[in-house]
């Protein structure tokens, strides 16, 4: 299942909102539209927003937009993931060579996948036969163009005929856990449970939990950024020495600045006051909604890339 | 507002389920709508179970019931707040001294009443002017007959004249966080905040948290067992520094025990998968659902009790 193709001069996105009830795919006319699937989480996931702000960019490219422009605004879309940066940047240097903005976000549309099955070959290489891994968020096909890199993971070991467990937090607010990554594995066959984000210690306590793995908005220079709860797993998996690793394409690798200067964005309060339709807190609850952690270099056992598995930086 | 009163030879129990959209007192003629009551978190907290179960062991008594059998049935309710076999077992000793349960009970209710103003009393010394204090699930007013354990604590700094904020997580899976706390320490115009349960350890990060203080459903030999997430709450205080304090009158300790011995109650994946009446991840999807978290006693910079602040045990 892609989360985004190019048809007819159109990009189809598969709206995540909708999973797991429905399986839509949105047609995005203009890079405009591109832009509102990315700020509302249509498409999400540091790898398919740096494809989706691609195909954004030839959007624009084909209805004549000036570009620099475009760029600037895709880029506000969303805060944190440096793909987005990467992707917008790379379509103009690609311009400036005279190659189209279509071509380019072509061949970075198969590079992903390519870039997630090197991942997964790597990474499989840490997982061991009767394992149970837990994951937070998705960092799934659901997060790439196709077949994910913290999933990518664990598919790829499945492949070499390891028999793995896979438990996935719930990951609140948005719930991409219990929505999209359990969903993920189900499609898979892979045998998969489910618990609530604060449960994640207990079960490392109790050694049922063998390696951790998830995704990443942002590597820099002394950790990491991911979606809000990643330093807590961190935490615990450091307390019960469980193997942490982070599994990003290179792309999402931002060696220029301190991870704690990256801008962490603060979202909607109605993501955690409401589930769904369903009203959680009292009415005038005042919220606070960082959509993601920085997990320090000191807890993380690896970070594997498509170039291998590398330390921290 | 009290969780439980007593009128006519029936007990009243405040509904919390209901909370905070309505608030509802349900009328139990029968010490099994008692138990009911308990195991479906009509009331819950550990004071407050402790509380309905001596009243349950009254209606028990006014029935002409076993109150040997009955004492046995009442203890299964819920495996692992020790407060309801405390509260069971005093019961029992005050028949065999020729006192009746009812009045047995009464007394537990008015000891409860004082013992949190107690605890607010010793916890509010280190709480600080212009803290702002972490709590997880709801070891409030809503806990207990009345006041709260580590809310009683927030309570009585407050009434020291001292300005505070409370962050509250919203407490996966049943929200008592969410629900309770924050309504709470709004009727009592505190001014709170709601995160979701894995953003603590980012607030923490950022400094924004001073102290945390949270209520216990067991204190036993090498920590404490209270709501799941507690532990990685403990964990990310641990690693940035932010004192952590667990609220809890004597009736919670048991000191005969190791913490790891202590039963772990695991409640119905509906919990997790549902929030509210909507539903979060896809069909059959398997849950692990443990209700309570064991925090080891390193964790731990204090426990607050009626008589002052003891070490953990």
């Amino acid at each position: 299942m892609k989360t985004l193709y190019w048809k007819n001069n159109h990009l189809f996105l598969l709206d995540q909102t909708k999973l797991p009830d429905e399986v839509i795919y949105t047609k995005c006319k203009t890079y405009r539209e591109v832009i509102h699937a990315i700020k509302t989480l249509m498409v999400r996931g540091a790898p398919a927003i740096g494809v989706a702000a691609a195909f954004a960019m030839a959007l624009a490219e084909l209805a004549g937009e000036d570009l620099d422009k475009v760029a600037g605004e895709i880029k506000a879309a969303r805060p944190t993931a440096v793909n987005l940066f990467w992707a917008v940047d790379r379509i103009l240097k690609a311009k400036s060579r005279g190659i189209s903005a279509l071509d380019e976000a072509f061949l970075m549309f198969e590079e992903d996948i390519q870039t997630n099955q090197a991942i997964g070959k790597y990474g499989a290489q840490v997982i061991d036969e009767g394992d149970t891994v837990l994951t937070h968020c998705n960092a799934g096909a659901l997060a790439c163009v196709d077949y994910g890199t913290a999933l990518g993971v664990i598919r790829a070991a499945v492949d070499e005929g390891k028999n793995l467990h896979v438990v996935c937090d719930e990951t609140r607010p948005v719930c991409q856990g219990a929505r999209l990554s359990v969903f993920e594995m189900q499609q898979e066959g892979v045998p998969v449970k489910l618990i609530v984000d604060s449960a994640a210690g207990r079960l490392m306590q109790e050694g049922k939990i063998n390696k951790v793995v998830i995704g990443a908005d942002r590597v820099a220079r002394g950790g990491v950024a991911n979606k809000i709860g990643s330093l807590m797993v961190a935490l615990a998996a450091k307390r019960f020495n469980v193997p942490f690793y982070v599994a990003a394409p290179k792309s999402t690798f931002d060696e220029e600045i301190s991870i704690y200067d990256v801008e962490i964005e603060e979202r909607d309060p109605d993501e955690v006051l409401y589930f769904g339709k369903c009203r959680v807190a009292p009415e005038g609850t005042e919220v606070e909604n960082p959509a993601f952690d920085i997990v320090p270099s000191d807890l993380i056992t690896g970070i594997i890339t498509e170039n291998g598995i590398l330390d921290p930086i």
